[in-house]
């Protein structure tokens, strides 16, 4: 994408934001790297976290990658602004199993009310990796 | 919709996996109606479930929207199936506050291998109601 | 939904602005029923606009979906606004086989900016009507 | 991603399908890049495929967007298999504005019923290109 804005969103805001969202410490998420426009977040595949059959649950998966794509958005607002999403789309790809998860979430269109996103999720088991989750959506500037 | 399958999934059934989903329990969900086709799950806005201005989390809605539908796409498959949510998509009308939230999911389309499914989430204070987000999915059929 | 605005947007800037949609006559499309946040567009599976096995092709079902949706929320915009999708998400559930496509498209929630509407496409042959798809997205209001 | 099938369709058996689907002769598109796992399609902004403002239709960018992702998912079928679309998602992002629009669509993940795409829509005016249109969604094979 071509960044619209410039980097106004200071990593501190996006941590400071991170740190105040309580379901992200309930499932032991992570804000790991935070770029302009980029942000990366794990989380383990908890035993407080599961569906039915052991493995992550589809609402872990789509909460960090909503929340990793959510916060790549508010990484290039101006610095007042706050972020909401609008509308997220997921294809869930294989079972969220494995020792923890990767999100990266990343803008790929900057406009001044609405950021269009996406994300995908990673299954980490020692050192191998695999897709289980694509995200796709839309985040939505507030203005004070 | 037209049932194609009758209603082989008990409610036993459905009840059984809910109670097996750690994550529901960690958010306070609890499965309420179950009839053949529709399901209605609820969740307290609580404490440990919040994005950074208070109000429930993305990943909150989506995770009881999406194991709504699921459980409406489970409770039509037959004794042996299990369902796992291919793709689902939301989109958020209103912050999720009040006290609770109420989603229901129901079937639309019932195939062999794919069923369509659509919720809505409603926030709940005191007797008021207003909807904050509708979905709209794939669940996937897994036969042994 | 609530109507948030009324009902500015008169039924003849609707049917006004479909007429200028160059792709809805190359369709054969036609707009039907235009009620404040409803309205109703027909187009014949026409041999114009067919995929590889003879049905009508997604892209048929996804533009008079679209449109009808699209032109939903447009009947609730002020006089001087103009109406662009944001997003749109299309569940296909079976062939679009039939004499003619019709699709209903309807306001779920009407804010300032941002407008959340669904449709749903049927095909008719005869007096049989099947549902083929639903489609669920947001419109955004354009002020000059 | 990980071809999962190797190159059982052939290029062929993709371009004969593209040459059977009446909709892409009516918006003049034709099929461009045909390699495993990944097609091109490009159209015209023709004056029979306009919305209201002038620019092309977003039925027009869904189209040959979508037909791009299935044709990719085509290409890694094995031969007797057809292709339909479960779902797609579009988000848009810009006005279809220029003289062409180009789609590629690519394979995320292939699995043996299910397989997962994306695809990008470009306007492209001159030399420059401007990215108008993403999609993302789910393509179903059909065997006989």
């Amino acid at each position: 994408m071509q960044l619209a804005f410039g980097f106004h969103g200071s990593e501190a805001k996006v941590r400071d934001s991170f740190a105040r969202q309580s379901l992200m410490a309930t499932l032991g998420a992570r804000i790991d790297e935070v770029r302009p426009g980029r942000v990366t977040i794990t989380a383990p595949v908890g035993a407080n976290a599961l569906q039915q059959q052991g493995f992550g649950h589809a609402g872990l998966t789509f909460a960090i990658g909503d929340s990793a794509a959510g916060y790549a958005a508010l990484s290039l607002m101006e610095d007042a602004a706050e972020v909401m999403t609008a509308e997220m789309k997921i294809n869930l790809m294989a079972p969220a199993a494995g020792e923890r998860l990767i999100a990266e979430g990343w803008v790929v269109r900057s406009g001044r009310r609405l950021v269009v996103v996406q994300a995908r999720v990673l299954a980490e088991t020692g050192a191998d990796r695999v897709e289980v989750a694509i995200l796709q959506g839309t985040m939505v500037t507030i203005l004070p």
